[in-house]
Formats: structure tokens, sequence, C-alpha cells
């Protein structure tokens, strides 16, 4: 007997609450995509929207018995299309599960429900003096659960790590429907395998989070802020080297010629038209240790050779100086349509990439402005190209490839922070040995044997 | 046909360079055990000792091919018996591969071999200004594939995290002999599932480590060194939890008064032996922010209750500081036969941990000396009783299984850092739900599905 999905939204709906199924295909269009360009999405055969744990066991159990793909969402803030839909899948959105279960200073955690937005963790967090570190720049409206399925990155990361860095533990439905809790409440512990990091960043292919529990903070200190700019990419490049050798900066970022002039363009802001590149760093040291690793990083960067470098402690005047920073996806967006990559090299081949992403460029006949954390030696090329122009998509999704192509070349990685979902799975398949790719195939198989969990996703193109 | 150890030994001679197999029993006879005190070792049919990882492979070919078990192992310092031989393995000593193939300023990486000492590598990474953070209390004779095998702790993890976050990549040889790279080279990367998290901690039973990229952070600033002395477990534990809210030590270590007792009978430094505990604390931030966090320390720990508190920036002053702390496992090892336990709780839960653990020894009629790193919840209860005494070594284990019943209890861990070995697979399978259990044997049959790596070891005793 064949599925149909008014059968399976039946089915569904009777161990589900009133309002917890959606069918209408009008209803779904919203669900059916993340934020990623240049991406497919199929047509889903339901959406799902539970409210507990054991909603989530029952729906699993529903798709399992039936083999129905099952696509777990968050926000759908996500850049790689891990969320996207697969066609007659389930999708199981997780944006009602929104508590905010517990804050225990005490013991330094949060417990939260996936759906909960990040910047209301933050906020929570702030109330009681403290701090969740990360940061997406999807942060006022991405979830939690989505955080974790993509191990979610940011600015922070560079001196606090990514979000598998904030995890302590995760309770996780499995493909069969079964409940498990892996982690612990202590911040330390290595009792069994780390199933917590096997989770994080296996966008949904291997579990779904049902609750965390995340590691908070003191809040730090209000940021001391340095620009500096240069005149060419090589001593930016030095610049970057030998910053993180002497300094723990919180913030570490860089935009490229094509970037400033975007931002210039498309907001004036007195950028310097002729710099190769702008630095942007912050150090989060209290008082006269700010003030000091802030000085340690603009008199290297002055030794590298930045024309000019000016340094603010005042919080108002830091966020005008990061607002430049955080214009580089707007200004570039504006003109055109866009593909954004996510590329992380060796700090030290920071320069040899952003002259490749040049020649691309050039090559390809398409604009790419490089912006990124360059401290963890994070890039974002993001290639614009003319909207409705086939011929120049074409180039694009060719200059695309060439990125993937670049960094493994330089050693360094096709996903920095986005996740690999359908847009880089041929580039996670290149960047594998082979070995390696048979692993992550048994390693799913062990824990999704029937494969129903966001398939065609996270994984290497070929085995 | 029986593979005896003699053509065991004869086939894998045939691999391996001359001098790298080793059949004599009484030259086996150091590398049966590591330093867990209370375990069981079985005899090794023979060790092999190869010089890089293409003779690892042929190792685990010729054992894979036999179905003989493995047991890798570096310096044998362990303290869960994870190293301790199995009867008729081969033992798989990584020391002769001890070369540090590159320290990379530029990119903030080392790539060593799995035999280098863990302070041959910090030596090597201070002649750059680099620091490698990990800094188990063996360090001056473990090994980084040890450290890794095990995720090893330390006092730096409160700040700096356990071996996992100083690990970018690996290179492992899995049961079948073929060989995989994971992780990467640039600092920051989510393409694939985290296969290096997954092998740190797996104690062997996953994957032999023969080569590790190691993250390099520069150079801390010299600490500034607190010492606060409690009247009793309660204000001891308020001013832990309320430390780890405003600031952010390098190191927060806890001794109960047991130990404090210990310690001054076997060397008088002129502690308060009234004291119920004391707590050390050091800042690793520069110039006066140091100043700044050790003096937010000391007024918490006065606002708790602290009868004395001192603090000092002299790194001799610091130091001798330290030893007191230093000296609590020999002090208490002074005392008799030991065991020493190692579990990590919520840091709420640390004065009622305590407290339970001297319910224990007065229930079970043992003595029992409570240190550890109290900023992330793990201790060290150590039991000592007396030698040759078949019935006090009975109830100091019984102890060590009230321990860890009692952290578990508490909402803790049964191993904050030294790992499961063959110590704690009982605790580990109280520790894990049913379904954590059963993903535990999924992984490592699909690892494994011979079972030759380190059998025995890590994985939680029942299914």
């Amino acid at each position: 007997m064949r599925t149909t999905g008014e059968t399976l939204a039946a089915t569904l709906a009777a161990e589900l609450p009133d309002g917890a199924v959606v069918t209408d295909p009008d209803l779904l269009v919203p669900y059916r995509h993340d934020q990623a360009s240049g991406t497919e999405a199929g047509q889903p055969a339901v959406a799902v929207f539970p409210r507990g744990t054991e909603q989530v066991q029952a729906v699993m159990r529903v798709a399992h018995g039936r083999g129905v793909p099952v696509v777990p969402r968050g926000a759908g803030s996500g850049l790689s299309g891990g969320a996207n839909a697969i066609d007659g899948c389930v999708l199981l959105c997780l944006e009602r599960m929104d508590a905010i279960r517990d804050i225990r200073p005490a013991d330094g955690y949060a417990v939260v429900e996936p759906g909960v937005i990040n910047q209301r963790l933050r906020e929570a967090a702030a109330a009681h003096g403290l701090w969740y570190a990360p940061d997406p720049a999807s942060r006022d409206w991405c979830t939690i659960g989505g955080n974790i399925a993509t191990n979610a990155g940011g600015l922070c990361c560079v001196k606090y790590g990514s979000t598998r860095d904030s995890v302590l533990g995760l309770e996780v439905v499995l493909a069969d429907g079964r409940v498990t809790r892996v982690g612990r409440r202590a911040l330390k512990g290595v009792a069994g395998y780390d199933l917590v990091s096997l989770f994080v960043g296996s966008e949904g292919t291997l579990g779904v989070i049902t609750e965390a529990r995340l590691r908070l903070r003191p809040l730090p200190a209000a940021p001391t802020t340095t620009v500096a700019v240069f005149p060419d990419l090589a001593s930016a490049g030095r610049a970057v080297e030998k910053i993180m050798n002497v300094a723990t900066p919180s913030l570490l970022e860089l935009m490229d010629a094509t970037t400033l002039a975007a931002v210039e363009r498309f907001q004036p802001m007195g950028l310097d038209a002729s710099a190769a590149a702008l630095l942007l760093a912050q150090s989060d040291l209290p008082g006269q240790a700010g003030t000091a690793e802030a000085e340690a990083v603009a008199s290297v960067c002055e030794a590298a050779g930045a024309t000019e470098s000016y340094r603010s402690e005042d919080a108002a005047q830091a966020d005008m100086l990061l607002a430049a920073r955080r214009l580089a996806f707007p200004a570039l967006e504006h003109l055109g349509a866009w593909l954004l990559d996510d590329i992380a090299v060796p700090r030290s081949r920071i320069v040899e990439t952003i002259s490749g992403v040049e020649r691309i460029a050039a090559t390809r006949d398409v604009v790419i402005g490089t912006f990124g954390h360059a401290g963890d030696g994070n890039l974002h090329p993001m290639i614009v190209y003319p909207r409705d122009d086939p011929d120049a998509e074409r180039r694009a999704l060719a200059a695309f490839d060439d990125l993937l192509g670049l960094a493994l070349r330089v050693g360094g990685t096709v996903s920095g922070e986005h996740g690999v979902g359908v847009l880089k799975r041929r580039g996670l398949a290149d960047e594998l040995d082979p070995v390696a790719r048979s692993l992550h195939t048994s390693i799913k198989q062990a824990l999704d044997p029937t494969g129903i969990l966001n398939p065609g996703k996270a994984l290497p193109l070929r085995p």
C-alpha cells in the first residue's frame, strides 16, 4: 500500500495537538527553504509543529514506520540548504518548542528547548549577568536548535569557539523515535564517546535535538575596538598572522577592497576607497588590559604596513566601527543576485586565498567581495552577478566551485561555519579522503539505518 | 590453526624494523600496566614499537587478519587501566614515534607524532613564544597520543578546556589498517561529522592516533595567585559558584581538610590545620587586569566567609602557593595504599559532594582526602587505606563504588578527566541511559566490527 500524504497527515494529526499538522501547500511555502541561494527545495507532504519531546518521538515513530523522510528545521536561517524540504517529506518544525526551561547561574548553564531564539537566550542570560557566547549574524531570529544542528559560528568564535564549545549536553530523538540524553551537567567530563560532538553539526541527519544544556560565561567587559587600513593584501595578511600570536582578540574581521567599495557606495562612511583591506579587531579584556591588547594589535598592524589605524573604547563609537563590517552583506546583496561562500583556511594562506578569489572573479567575470572572520581564517567570498541573466548565473556557479577548489588547494575546508547542507556535498567529498568518507557512511548507517533523517544533506556526495 | 604468540611475533617482525618486536616476558613487565591502582592486567603476547604510520598499519593488518586484540599505549601514565594489557594481545607501543614534525606560528598549530612528551611540546612551542595549553599532572612524562586517547585534563581546563579543545586534526589508523586524516588545518570548520571529537577520548577503542595537529596559543602572562582559607565547606562552595560568574580564572583548585592535614604532616607549610577547605585561584590576565581579577576573586571569597586570603603576583611565591596543591597526591599516597577517583559534578553540588565523600569515608572506615579542579566541578577523592590489609582493601573498593554512585546522584559524571578504562565501565553503564549505551555499541561496531581495538575498555559494562 502506498502511503499518501493524506493518510500520513491523518496519522500524524492523531498523535499531535490541534493545529500542529499543516498540509496546505500555500502555508507550507515559507517552510520549504532556508536562506541559501542557488539551492533547490522539494515539495513537503506535511509540516508538523510539535510542542514537546514526546510529540517529536511520535512523529519520528510514524515516519520511521512508513519510511518517510523527515527534515528537521528551526527558523530556516541556514545558508547551505540543510533545512530545505525534500519531496514527500515531513517538515519537523521545532519553532513552537521555545521554552527557556532553566537558567542556573550557580552551575553556569541554561537548559532550553530547540526553538528558542538565540538573542532571547542572550537576553535571559544577561539578566543574570551571564553571557551565551555564540553569535551568528542571524542571532536576532535563528534558533538554538538550528545553531546546534549546524554548529553555527559568528564573530565570537575567534576567542570563544563555535556553538559546539558552548554545548554541555543534549536530549536527542533518534530516527526510530527513541530518546536519549547525552553529555553532562558538570562543565567537564570524559565518560564515554563524545556523542554531543557527533550530534552537533550533523544537520539533522543523526537525530533531532529536543533540549540543550548550554554553557553560560561571565559577561565580558565592553570591548576596545581597533581598525586598521592596509594598502595591499600582503600586509593585512602579515598583520593577522602576527596578531593571533601576541593577542587573543574577541573579534578579528577583514574586508577586502571590493567589499569596502560596495559598503562605501551603499552608505558613504568615509572609508578609504584606495585601501586593499581593512581589519577590525576587538579586545574584551577589562580596563587597562583591553587598552594594552588593542595597542598591541595596532602596533602589529602598523609594523605590518597599515597606512592608518584608530582605536576606540567608547561603546557607541565601537558600534559605528562595526557597522561597516555589518554592512558588508547587505551592500554586496544590493548589487544583484548572490552566492555566499564560507571557506576557512590556515591563517598563513589568507592572502593567497584572497588573491585567488580575485583571479576567480576576473576569470569568471563576476564580482566577488570577500569579508569574514580573519582571525580563524574563515572567509566569506560573496559572488554577485546580474539578476535574470542565465549566463551570469552559470558563471557564478562555476566561480562558487572554483572557490571550494581554491580552499582545498591551500589546505582549507569548504565550510567554516555555514555547514554542508545541499550546497557543499561535492566539496565535502573532495575534502575528505576515501576512508573518512566511508566513516561518514558507517556512522550514518549505525544511527539512522533506514536513512529517513534529512536524506540528501550534509554527507559527502560520493561515498 | 591456532595462532600462537610465536608465529604472531614472527609475522610482526617481518613487517617491522629490527628491535621493534619484543616477546620476552621480563621486558614486557613495565608495559603491562598503566598507573591505575586496583586494576588487573593480562599477559601480552608481544609488544611492538613502530616508527611510522605505515608500520602501525602493518601491525593492525596482521592483528586484524588474525583477530588478535591490540592495546595501544603511550607512556602508561593513565589512571583508569585503559592501557593495561589483555591476555594474548599486541601491545602497540607508540613511544618511538616521538617527532615534533612541524611548528607553524603563522598558522597557530604544531604537528606531532603520538609519542611526543607533553612537556617537550610545551617547550618547543615556548621557543616560538607560543603555548600548548593542556597540562595534565603527568605532563613531564605523559605522551600527546595518550592525552588525546583519554581527552586528558589538568589545571588549565577551567579556562582553556580539555585536550579536545586543542586538537585541530588527527591521522588515525583504523582497526583494519586503513589510514585516514580527520579534522582540519584551519582553526575553524564544520564540514562533515566531528570525527576528531569521536576519536579523542575513545581510549584506543576506535582507532590508533599516528599524528596530531594541535592548536597553539599566545603564551599567557605570568599569573596572579590568590589563596583563601575557609572555616567550613559551605562557604568554600559558595565562593566557587560566585567566582565562576564574575571571573574567568586560569586555575581554581580546592583541597579539603583531610588533604590539608595530610600535606601539612607530609611537609609542614604552616597551613591552617583547623580549615575546612582551601581554594587556590590564578588569573593569567596581563598587568592590572590580572590584579583586578585576583582582587575580585579574593573579595568573593571574603564575602563567602573566608577567614584568610592572600595574593601574590610574584612567580616564585605563586609556585610556593601551588606547591601545597601539588603535594596533595604524594602526601595522601604516603599514608598507605590508595585508589584515586575522578568525578565531576555541577558546581552548585560541590559542597554536597564533599560532605557525601566524608560520610562515605566514615561509613567505610577509610581515609578519603578530596582535592581537585573546583572551577569545573572535577574532584579527586583519594581513598587511602592500610597496605596488605584485605579487609581494608575491600572497604576501599566499596567506597570507590559509593563515590561513583554519589557523583551520579548529584547529577555528575563518573570521570572528569581520567577516562573510563577498566575502572569505570560499570559506572559509565550507570551514567548512560539504555539508548546512549546502545549508541556506544553501534559506533564501536561501525568502526571496529571485529572488536580487536582495546577490547574490554572504555565502553559501558552492560550494553
